[in-house]
C-alpha cells in the first residue's frame, strides 16, 4: 500500500546521508496521507546503505503499524503530534545535523540571518523550552511534539511560513508539503545554521534581518508572487 | 548562437558545486559577448547536475530573453548593472558560499589578511550598505548591482584590481575577465574568507596586509611584470 | 588462530579512516578473548590502505606477542590495563580523531551537552590528570592505563555506562562489548566533541544536561527497558 | 636525468591535493641531490590533475634551469637558500594549507598543545618577523628564506628537530629527510595546527608541553630509541 509515497520517503531518507544530515542510523522522515490517515515512516535503527522500501513501515493515526515487519521509529509519537496539529504539512524530517543541533544544545533560536535562511525561512526557527521532569518520563516522544505545537501557538508563529524548530538540547524537526520539500528546507536550515554560527563568531551584535528584507525573499519564492525558479526547485 | 561562451559558462556553472562554493541551485554564472551586448547567464532555479547547454539563456542588456526557453536567473537584473557599469569584466559569478556569506551577514570587509588573499584581491573586499526599504521594495534585484557600483564609487575601488563584493547580509558577487578567470576569483574569495574567519578567532587585532607586501604579490601573478606561472592559472 | 576476532578488529580497524578518525597511521584497534587471555591487535605503524587480516598481532595478557610477525601497537600496554580493570569490555578503540582530540588538549571533560551524546554515554566523558614526570619516563604507555582506570575510580564512573575517556593532552581512547560497538561509540564521541565544541562556542554558560534527560535517552538504547532499534545499531 | 628523484617529488606533489593541503596550483615540493648540487622542483603553476614527470623542473644551487621546459617555482629562491643552510634536509613543501596559514595569518607561533604535534614536531612552530619594506621589494623570495633561516638561529631551534616554520601572513614551509617524510610533516602540521585552533577556542590558558612529554613522544619515534612503528611511516 501506499507504494508511491513509500517510494518519496525512502528516496528522502537516503538523501539524509547524501547531504550530510545523518551519522550512523540517526533521523528519520515521514510523510502522511492524509485522505486515508495513514503514515509511511523509517524502521527505527535500521541502516541507510540497505534500506529497502519494503523496510518503511505504515502506522495509523495512533500509532498502530497497520503494514511492516519492523518497528516504526521510536520518534513516530513526535511525528503523529505534528500532522495532527500542523494541519498543512505532508511531510516531517528529524535530524541530528550537527549545525542545527549546535543551536539546539546551545538553547538559542536560530536568528534570520541572511537571504540563504530567508529564502525558505520566514523567520527566525524557534528553539523549545526544556521538557518538565514529568513530560520526560511519561510519554516522551509524544511531549516532543507538543512542546513544538506549544512554541508555534505562544509566539504566534505560523508552521507553513517556518517549518522547522529546535527542540532544547536535541536537534532539528523540519517538515513541507511533500517529502522532497521537507528535505530541501533541512538542507537549507542546516547550511543556514553554519553561516549564522560564523556570523555570530564574527559579530556578536548582528540581529534578525528586518521585515523587508526578509518578506523579499520569502515571498520571491513561496505564494502567489513568487518569480524565482522555474516550478519545483528540488527534486 | 554564442555556442562557445555558452560552453564556457556551462563549465562555470558545473564547476560551483565541485569547489563547494553552492549548495541546491544557488549562485549562478553569466558572461558577456560586448559586441554583440549579449549576456548568456544561467536559468533560473535549474539543477546543476542535469544542467544542458541548450538550457542557458541568452538576453539583450535591457534583460530581454533573446534565447532560451527557460527563465534567466532572477538576478539577472544585478548582472545586467555590473556589466554596465565595470567596463572591462566580461563574466559574473553569484553564490552563496558558506564563508563568504558568512562576512557579508557579519556585515564586515573581508580584511587582506594574507598573501592568499592578495595573489588574487589587491586590498579589502568591501561589504555594501544595506538597501533601503524602497530599493527593497522596488526593483529588487537592480537595485543590488546598484549598491555594488556605489560602494566601488565611493570607496573609489578600482573592480579590476579587486573583482568581487560582499552585499549585505547576502553574499558575493565575484567578476573576472572570463567565466575561468571568475571562477578562479570566486574560488580563492572563498578561501580567503574561510582562513581570514580563522586569524580573526585567534588574533583579534590583526590588520590588513601593509601595502608594499600588497603590492607585492598582486603584482606577481598581474600586470605587465607579473612573473607566477606560464600563462593561464586555471582551465 | 581467534580468525572471527581479527576479522572484526581488522574490519573496525578500516573503518577509522572512512569516518575520518584517523589520520595516516594513528589510531589502533584491538579485541580480547577472555576465555584464552588473548588479545588481537593493530600492528604499530602499518598503513590502512594495506592492511590484511594476517599483519594483526596476537599477544598475552603481559603482552608477548603469540602470533604474528609485526610488532603490536606502541599502545598496546595501555590497552592490557584497561582489559584488566574494566572486566565487561570486550574491544578498545584509540584514536587522535580531531575534535575528541581538542577537548583532550584544552583539559577539559567533555560535557553531555545534548541527547546525541546521552544516546551512547551516560553523563560527561571524564579527561585524565597529566602523567607526572615520573610516569612519563618509566612505563609511559602503562601509566596512561592506569591514569585512565584512576579517573574512573576517583571520580566513580562506571566504564559500562561511560565507555570512553579523553587523556590529557593526548586524545581518546574508547571502548564497548564488540569492536563494533567500540566503533559506534568512538564515531559517537567524535561528533558529540563537535556538536559540543559550537555549543559552547554559541553559549558558553550551557550546562551537562539534567538527570532525567540523560537517563531518558541512554535507558531507550540501553539494558533491560531499551526500545530504540532492532537489536544492534551498527554492524 | 634524476628520475627516481623526480618520481618522489611528482608522487609527494600529487599527494598535496589528494591530503587537502593546496587549492588550485598553490603549494610545491622540491627536493636535493646534495651530491650533484641539484633540486628537483615543481613548475609554476601547473595544474596537479595533468602534471607529469616530464613538467618538472631540475635547477642548480644558483637557480639556473639544467633541465625543464617550463619556469620553476616562483618560490625556488626560497627553496635554495633553505637547503643551502639547512644542511640535512632533503625535500622541502610549501603550501598554503588552511589551517597553518591561518596561524600564520594571525602571526602566531604554533603551539606544542598535544601528542600529535609532538610526535613529529619537537616544540613550537615558530612564525617569522615580517619582511622590511626593503626585504620585499628587493629580492622578495629569496629573503623569505633568509627570514625562515633568521628566525631558526635567532631562536636557536634545530631544523632536524623542529621541521617547518609559518611565514607571515603568508604559509608553512616544511621539511623533511626525503618527500615522503616532508609529506608527513605537511599533513602533521596542518592537522595539529586545526587541532590547536581549536584547542586555544575552549581553553584560552593552555600553553605548550612541558618536556617530558614533548620529548617523549618525539623521542618515540625518532633517533635511535625509537620504537614506534616498524621502519617508514609512510610511503
Amino acid at each position: 500500500m501506499l507504494e508511491e509515497l513509500k517510494e518519496e520517503v525512502l528516496k528522502a531518507n537516503l538523501f539524509l546521508p547524501k547531504f550530510n544530515l545523518v551519522t550512523l542510523t540517526w533521523g528519520n522522515v515521514s510523510a502522511i496521507n492524509r485522505e486515508l490517515g495513514l503514515i509511511v515512516i523509517k524502521p527505527s535503527g535500521v541502516k541507510y546503505e540497505t534500506m529497502q522500501i519494503n523496510d518503511l513501515v505504515v502506522v495509523d493515526m495512533d500509532g498502530n503499524v497497520v503494514e511492516g515487519s519492523y518497528n516504526p521509529s521510536s520518534d513516530t509519537p513526535t511525528h503523529l503530534i505534528l500532522y495532527k496539529n500542523f494541519k498543512n504539512i505532508g511531510s516531517i524530517i528529524h535530524t541530528h545535523s550537527v549545525w542545527a543541533t549546535s543551536w539546539a544544545q546551545a538553547i538559542r533560536d536560530l536568528p534570520a540571518l541572511g537571504t540563504t535562511h530567508a529564502d525558505n525561512f520566514h523567520g527566525d526557527i524557534p528553539c523549545t523550552r526544556s521538557l518538565t521532569l514529568e513530560e520526560i518520563s511519561s510519554d516522551y516522544e509524544t511531549e516532543t511534539g507538543k512542546v513544538i505545537v506549544e512554541t508555534f501557538i505562544k509566539r504566534k508563529i505560523d508552521p507553513d511560513e517556518i517549518s522547522g524548530c529546535l527542540v532544547y538540547a536535541h536537534g532539528p524537526f523540519v517538515w513541507g508539503a511533500t517529502p522532497m520539500k521537507a528535505l530541501e528546507n533541512a538542507i537549507v536550515l542546516e547550511e543556514s545554521a553554519k553561516i549564522a554560527f560564523n556570523t555570530v563568531c564574527l559579530n556578536s551584535k548582528v540581529s534578525s534581518l528586518d521585515k523587508t528584507l526578509l518578506d523579499k525573499h520569502f515571498y520571491r519564492k513561496h505564494g502567489t508572487n513568487a518569480y524565482y525558479g522555474q516550478s519545483c526547485n528540488f527534486k
